[in-house]
């Protein structure tokens, strides 16, 4: 099933760069195993915010809940989770 | 996957009783049929309101959109709908 | 570029039936032409409502509005939109 | 009675990893005891945040208060409780 | 237990005023049996507004629904309800 | 005149419990000293937080302003006070 | 005591001119009685809508209900009312 | 002064078509009358809704607020409005 | 023109007692020149709160940005502006 | 395409002058380079608050969101970004 996935980065501004980019590198690698395994299908940025937002894909809720904790800016993200019920247009033929 | 279910009837007010009656019975009825197949687990009532809580189970949104879409009352409730995760402490032995 | 759009549906509980059906069939047909031109590109449901969140693709906002209006339900549609701004890793290797 | 039960954990993200993992050793322990007295009776993850959903029974709000405040997390937590009243169709043979 | 309940009249403006000061009389009556049994403790107004605060005590939130049901307000009433929990200052001696 | 005062507890949860305690030891004291110059009438606990309801008496505004900032407790508080008007029913024989 | 006083005209807008004007006619009547009572003592438009924030005084909020309940436009108007405390700085000399 | 001025269209869906359009007709010919005058200087849509965002131009509050009275759509818009400083920046050489 | 002020103080708790009370009169210096210069109007508090609603006058918003930012407390107060319009009555003769 | 941008200024009110001015200077002289670049067309000031309202035109949100982060404060703004449709009326002759 798919999930709307609204991250809002809750990092100090005052954390130091080398600090900053080390977590973006790990997170942006995270986010490509999560790619790679099909569970994080698109990514968008809310433009002029430190804010995704995500189309994720997950067999339930409990195992998207462990793909995005997986994530290491987890502790500094505030996250909300929208399940998407497919729509009968997108089976037409 | 389960799911909590918050509904608030929209009825207007001066609809004759009978009408309201008759719905309700349907309501009653159609609910029925969706405990007796597992998709309504427990039903609660916000005090007060013509309101609801409910704990249903569905293979994925778009069965418990349908499920609800059933409800003869539905174009009469405002609806939303949160997507659960299990929590690891319920499988504790 | 892309865009985050919602829908609500606002037609009244009350509308008859065969005004509905006759309005989602043209909806539905509608909505197939602007699939065809690349504009809607994605369309779920929000679960136990009539209510959907779609992925749309326009030159601009205005192109979008004209796409948007352009469905029969237009009027009887409460609609928000985001603008997305592509995340640096969809370009990724 | 029953409650429905919203907790968001709000321990600071800098929290040392030890502190966290003994405070959450605690809270299990403690929720464990609540579900054996019968006060826990189901809890539920908010997918992709630190939240939990619970259904409670405690004999009264103030009952109720006493289980929480019990928590070792309780400090960290911002707690919202609904009481719920019995829907008449939960009684139906 | 004792509940907190605010009411907003949603009466139509344009309500004859024989229906509506028929209404208010019965509603008046209705709240006086409440009060001599014990379940409507104090009731005030919000100034400005068709609108009232009240303290309720009743044994469960179901018992409580059922008195706000049976005011003959209650169909043009939008009801909310918080369950208090007794202060341990209140037993002071 | 009487007024809904309710407050939020703001005081981090890193407080030392022996502040935290002295703190509440004289928040408790000044609140009896209320309760028997009849400013404080009731108080409640909102169930699952540190947060209370109250309902007190005062001249005016202003008296009810001076009585909460002498409570001990009053930098650590987020507090709304809401006047409330006599009911007509209260006066009735 | 003084008072600040919201309001919101709910007057459909299909209203008929006459019936419109005959009403507020009325209203500005009322109101200027309301003002030779010192009751209204400061009214100001909220710019671009038909609402006005108003500064009232009146002995308690039971009285201020009574004055704004007989202004002819109470039943279409969204009243919020907010008590004022003296600030200590007006009794400057 | 400047004003930031949003609209949002309630004409009710069911508004015939040849009293809408007349509407719009006349409501572009005072629109346009206001840009001659100086007081509208840009105008834009909210994408998908029947809403603008407008930055208009006058003396102060009062006469703004007849300028939006005077549109024909004024009776079936919620309009909300916005007080703009200068910033210095703007006079920047 | 006319505004309407709402602060709300944001200095925190543990701020040493001398330095609230410099910078408290520092502010009552500030607002008694404001005053003298017309521009501080009326002033009221929140009741129970650290905040206060006050009329101004200035002859426009950037002038009242200015006097707001004169005031030695602005950076711990969340400050918000409502422009009024003049409303017709009070011209009345 | 235009876009409407509010920012709010959240940089610790404790933050040292010279700091303070210092970040102000290279923010506008960043702010001045997007403006000779046709990127920041239009500034105000939020009276009361540090806080913008801005019109920006680029590309399209992606471009934006570059625009916005290249700013000194974008680590100490929360930015909210609102894409603008073209009026039909601004295209008229």
């Amino acid at each position: 099933m798919e999930f709307l996935v609204r991250t809002e980065n809750t990092l100090p501004p005052d954390t130091p760069d080398d600090v900053r980019e080390e977590l973006r590198a790990r997170e942006r690698e995270r986010a490509m195993e999560l790619r790679a395994a099909g569970v994080l299908r698109r990514l968008w940025r809310v433009p002029g915010r430190g804010a995704t937002i995500g189309l994720y894909e997950a067999a339930d809720p409990a195992e998207l809940h462990d793909a995005l904790v997986s994530l290491p800016m987890w502790k500094w993200m505030d996250i909300t989770v929208e399940a998407l019920a497919t729509h009968p247009q997108e089976k037409a033929p």
